[in-house]
């Protein structure tokens, strides 16, 4: 497992770009003699184990492509490639589900139903791997889905489950507005668009902190503010960009509508004009709460699990989401701080890395889940 | 005067770069045989004409440098250097003093005093030549000093005068915000420069609505919002740059205060650092009242001016305000619109021109300035 | 039980007022034989019941006072003070008691242990009842505590548990500005209070949008702003009162220190002073893991409960977390909408009232979870 | 002169309600034998003087009401009405037009033209007086306007003009915003009308700061914010009444909607309602250029007055103003600092007086400005 895990470290491709990993994915699944199918809804490869014994079918998710930074550790598998890292930990997921799938296959006689290995490309980067999988039939005949994430800020040992609504969904928008320039010494005759796009930011923090329901989690950034002009210049445009995050869909657009009263609201002070976009990224990563409860239960028996936490909301985003739209299912965190109880470089960080042991503990939990919700039948 | 004003036209040179055009200036006092210094506090020239007769000394000043504008106009005698361009009058105001120095100097016998003809360079860039040349003494004996500018919003045959504060002291700013940069989805996590920066810019404007006094104008302008990020990235930083005009020592002074509260108050909300620079440009130009009203009535004689009028508060700047920080004297404007009674494109344009015949009335009015001060004692 | 909140229904009293309410119960107690203390910690009232049996003591709950509300309710059994109504149904909690307290006497022999019926005065009027019961000894004893609020808003039959945080902490803050007056024309010789605590208000939207944790609910809202002057008249003084709203006592804690942070801010751009005081309301309920997982478990078992539900967290206070900082327990809903599925008056509304029944099932939930952490044992 | 100032003084009356005062005047004409009108266009006194030779017709001004301040001054002539004040001078403005009347009928016989006397009531309180009694006709015929305002900020023996605008035009706005009420723990449920108010004042600042032109002196003041609430609780309303000042016309009517279009546009932010009153108090007082250089010259001839010079603009508002909508015409301040050259109590303070040598330059200044009109003709 770790010896997968760090070629694919040393090997990382960037999102809708993980060619290589794929054809990698591949070749290991045909090389075992395991039914795979590839380039489902773009490089994504999905690999199905028939067990002998009558049962449910369980999908298990592990996505494989990397960020576009410089890896800066002084490791032996650091990465070979200029500027491309494997800094979310996706390279241990493939290596998880790699050989599990391994192990399943060989024990495939006294495996009940089948088990779906659905390695999914491009998760970093919106839109995503998983809605052109989903729309690919990876999902087709799936009655459960489990995933994980390796999680650097917790320790080795502790898994991480949320029912309900557990990562954010995360969209991003952009606001132009359309002043109109002049000489800084001449005010009256501009729609001074730096004082227009100043109002706005300072007016949107009503809507986290007077529009939307306290009891719902909601974040409006404005990330880039972009006027650069002389000193002495009233420029005619400010652009704005800018991420929201919410875990409920009516408060999500909610939002999308909030920012623009603010916007129009404020350009309407100026007889300004604007345009806005919001476009939206992955949806909330919303656990069934059946499903979750199997799980709870599942991992507190799995070797090595020293404790089974709730875990608090994911203000971050993930594509798991798409799956749990269509199937029942559940995402959890498993714990893989290099450190141990010291704080780890965090994930996207140039010096991210996990405790390579936490790909077993990955790999037994979600067998465990699998199995059990299987037996349960 | 045309064909020298054609040529200067032809030929401009950027601040404190206008080698060749002191050179022609020069060169064509040198001609005539009257006494010329080069190389006055820079690239200045300083002719000086002795009167036949006791007398006082007058200052008459024309500065000559350009800009970095495209000249896009379709003339003859349009800009032959590319990105160069005389979008300012300056060298209508060089022709116009050239020339009347020539007459001056033809008919010293019957001048009173000196006639000390101040060709600066520099003006359009801050810290401009007229600080450098009065060091290099070029204000050494004059009694007063008269200068005048082109002025295109304006019809042929007006002049514009105005006792005490005229032209705007102009100074620039900046506010560097270091904040604490983090993930667009921890807000709580930063201090964020994007917000921080707004609420100082929507504050600042309380410095002129509130803080100053209303009957004293001034403008605070931020013209630069610096703060690009990712759409889901907290900066660490922003950076305003801006602009303020005053009329009044003190409430330059105040204002400069007063931003430097509302930054820190800001700043203080967030346990944010900045930092605060305050760079005094020209001081405003402060008509000295006695010689003002000498000036208006010989305005009112000269042949071709139709009307002398009061001009309203000019938030523009310029560094003949240093002359009259050390001697009296006064600054008009001479009406040059080009296109009769429609309004023509202001200055600094890339397809600024003037009325060629406003450099005689400007040089007549100079003339009649000079010698009925003169004539006064 | 009934006739008794009707009773109490048409002769209600305001919280630290109740004497002839506590009278009432505390002679209920005493005609019934059991052990019964009054004027603890005020007008509190403490019986308790010996089980024959060894075992645990279980405290039960319920709090007595009205509200300065005009009923305006349609019934025969309608207050008969005017302005005096038991518009949150505080009624309805002491029949519940009362009535299994006669019950659980009744059939003492075969009870575990001890069962401490806490008679609670003035829960809607902080400083409130509890903390001075605790002091007066209520608790003494006393291994768990449970207590119940009949909600309005739900239909009867369900009951609402939540592990945790359930009800949010209530502070008050007040924020006094003194600036500087002066006469409406003349800004600039005052400190204008009307801007600075404006500023205040739109700053203070960043407490929650960007300082709190965004997975922690919070709310700050400025509920009353007060500045009257003559129109054309600059005040002294303006004055900010509001409340704020938390779940976690470090967030309360970061909270009470931000308000400071952009008063402090504000005022500093101004010179202007300021006083800031943050009263402590009620701490947050906060119901204890273990004991709630039991409660749920009861409750299900209860005849009449058709369904128990996890609430969602609610903003409002009570002081019943001021028992759970001593003892575990855990505080529930018991469904009362008098209108089936319509929605019903909200409480502290002047027509407000709940369906009877639901008095019953609050009786029966309170003593299936007692009966069964005693049995636990 | 002194005498009948004293008398006014202790005698005040309210604007509107100078019956007595008005009485007093007119009785004091009549018993010279003077032209007098009462009752124009309210408690207006007109009284006309013809001289014996031909010449043109000059009015002069002087109002006579009193303000609803209570004296506080320690002096044998102190009000004798409580709560009634003449705190800012038109008792000697009184004083000093009735003694020259008397002069002037004395020397009538070298009178030029004709002499109208206008004593004005109700200055302190619009509409004012001067608006009814120039509908009443006291403008008839007159050719010139003339009148001072005693100012006790200026030393005794200056005389200050200005032309053009010299006082401001002081309008009244009123700007009632119906938000949502609820609970302040549920600020989602609500339209927050103390926000929307504070967000209405600062970005109101940007309509001085960036809407007029910056040599355009204007004042926009919110003297009052309403919205008086319970701490927890978020009101539906919030009300904002307050000032504006300009000197010019169009900078008036453009700041009347300026100031719509903030209040709208924040409004839209929050779906809330709005009403927006712009009541429009005096105009501007615009003094006749061509008059003004006649007063000049006149007021420097005048024995007890020491300098002559140019006001500032004064924020203040004066229904002079309206006269001069009609007849040419100028208005002055008359120094009349009573403590020499240290400070003095403002007009419209409890201990507000003058020095009453200053009633003798007024009224001779007055008549100088007269005599020297007259006769240039």
């Amino acid at each position: 497992m770790v010896e997968i895990r760090r070629h694919l470290h040393m090997h990382p491709e960037l999102s809708f770009q993980e060619v290589k990993t794929a054809a990698y994915i591949a070749g290991y699944y045909r090389d075992l003699g395991i039914e795979v199918e590839e380039n489902v809804g773009g490089n994504g490869v999905v690999a199905t184990i028939h067990g002998g014994l009558p049962g449910k079918t369980v999908a298990l998710r592990a996505d494989f492509d990397a960020l576009p930074i410089q890896d800066e550790k002084d490791v032996p598998y650091r990465s070979t490639v200029p500027g491309v890292m494997h800094a979310c930990g996706h390279d241990g997921h493939t290596a998880a589900l790699l050989v599990l799938a391994k192990t399943l296959h060989t024990n495939r006689a006294q495996l009940k139903g089948k088990i779906v290995c659905i390695h999914q490309h491009a998760e970093e980067y919106a839109p995503g791997g998983a809605k052109s999988m989903i729309e690919g039939g990876c999902l087709k005949g799936v009655d459960v889905i489990f995933g994980t994430h390796l999680w650097a800020s917790e320790p080795l040992g502790k898994i991480q489950y949320k029912e309900g609504p557990m990562m954010a969904a995360a969209d991003r928008f952009t606001i132009s507005i359309q002043g109109k320039g002049g000489h800084g010494a001449q005010p009256h005759k501009t729609k001074d668009s730096v004082v227009i796009a100043s109002q706005i930011v300072v007016n949107l923090q009503q809507v986290v902190s007077r529009r939307v329901d306290p009891v719902h989690p909601a974040v409006v950034t404005v990330g880039s503010f972009k006027a650069e002009n002389a000193f002495n210049v009233i420029g005619d445009t400010a652009e704005l960009v800018g991420t929201v995050r919410t875990f409920q869909e009516d408060v999500r657009s909610q939002i999308e509508e909030e920012i623009r009263k603010v916007v129009a609201g404020v350009c309407s002070m100026w007889d300004a004009e604007y345009e806005y976009n919001f476009d939206r990224g992955y949806p909330a990563v919303v656990n069934d709460p059946e499903i979750t409860s199997y799980f709870k239960k599942a991992a507190e028996k799995v070797d090595g699990v020293s404790s089974v936490e709730e875990s608090e909301l994911q203000m971050g985003g993930e594509d798991f989401s798409y799956y749990l739209q269509h199937v029942k299912g559940t995402f959890f965190f498993t714990g893989a701080n290099p450190n141990g109880t010291e704080p780890a470089p965090p994930h996207h960080h140039p010096r991210f890395d996990f405790d390579e042991r936490a790909m077993l503990l990955a790999a037994k939990t979600l067998y465990r889940a699998a199995a059990d919700y299987q037996s349960e039948d």
